[in-house]
């Protein structure tokens, strides 16, 4: 009889959200073998409940270790995710969440929580960074985007010690190129508890969606397309 | 008689760290008529002191609006100004200075600090950031390089929604390819007052420098060669 292969040691940072589409890249990341070091940021998200469901995935998942990091970006501006004067879009149709970039893009964020991440990867020696973006069922934003995944990679191997001693940086964005339906059948197949975690860009303070905003409406359409039921969906924020 | 051409009212965001080079930096980009909308970190680091000289310069040089973003970069570990356990290297010899990367290489910090710069200057819509790096009379840090801005300027227009619609950033590091000793001769011209910046790795509380470490080594040889006097230079931090 033979052994299973040993999981190679090998560190990886991963971005978690709290969210269906991060906590399926952590559950990715384990599976090939990587030690997994999850990374959450609390930025002043209208959704801080994700927090909470971050650090519930990272806890059942088996990450080798969870930080949840502040960094306030209010001070940004111009996101309806992080100014509560600026609306969430809801009830929009399919065609009107695929067309161009939503007021809930906040500014250069992926490029913000990459750059946390690679720093402590470079710390901790990893030279895997793992994000769950996702260029097929998304709200159009930049930072979603392979060129940017590309690009970001490019940066890495020159902004650090490791990359220039070529140990070179990867950045895996391994449902870039998946349906949301795909991404269901995943997180399914890989046995996460999807009613721990949130989607909703305006959930209830318990995490209840609200089942109108765009993220809602392409969670729906994706639990749909894979014939599966969304255990979250029956419960809705109060006033939606 | 002509008048001069009225200064542009284009808006920029630049790294402010309370140290000679970016206070240069500053003078400069405002200089070039650039509304400047300073930005500084504060990362954990050893030098706590620069972020009150931070404040001061960008009073005195007339930053249109000064932020200072609380981000603790303790987690990343492996650096000596972040790391109270990791010694800042002193009396190294020019040769030393300019060999390898030293521990007091802070993994990444450049890229984080302009992805902060990045979503504030999108939330502004402003597309021209500056930070103070320089190449030659530098400690080797590859988030110092002409190579790491080119990679940084190409992530910036392919991360954000400004970038996508085609206002193109631009990452402007006017201090690149300047001697420490032009520098401090251009910190002179525009008026700085440099006794109030801090460049020392490990300074005492009231931002007395130590005189040995890499930082005061480099900061020593540019008022030398540029034959000024600095007029931080005769206070010393008590146990050096």
């Amino acid at each position: 009889m033979e052994s299973r292969p040993r999981p190679s040691a090998r560190r990886a940072v991963v971005l978690l959200s709290g969210g269906l589409d991060s906590a399926t890249t952590l559950a990715l990341a384990i599976e090939q073998g990587f030690e997994s070091y999850a990374l959450t940021v609390r930025y002043g998200q209208r959704h801080a409940v994700e927090v909470d469901r971050a650090v519930a995935q990272a806890q059942a998942l088996g990450a080798r270790a969870h930080r949840v990091v502040d960094l306030d970006l209010g001070f940004v501006g111009g996101s309806a995710l992080t100014d509560p004067g600026i609306d969430v879009p809801k009830g929009r149709t399919d065609e009107q969440v695929e067309s161009g970039i939503p007021p809930t893009y906040v500014p250069a964020r992926n490029t913000v929580f990459l750059s946390l991440a690679l720093a402590w990867a470079e710390g901790l020696g990893a030279c895997d960074l793992f994000l769950g973006v996702n260029a097929v069922d998304y709200s159009g934003y930049p930072d979603c985007r392979p060129e940017f995944i590309e690009a970001f990679e490019t940066l890495a191997n020159r902004a650090t010690k490791l990359g220039v001693e070529s140990r070179p940086f990867r950045i895996h964005a391994p449902l870039l190129h998946w349906t949301k339906a795909r991404i269901v059948q995943e997180a399914d197949r890989l046995g996460i508890d999807v009613s721990r975690t949130v989607s909703c860009y305006d959930p209830g303070p318990a995490g209840e969606p609200c089942g109108r905003c765009d993220a809602c409406v392409l969670r729906a359409r994706g639990f749909r397309e894979a014939g599966l039921v969304d255990p979250t969906a029956g419960v809705r924020r109060a006033d939606s």
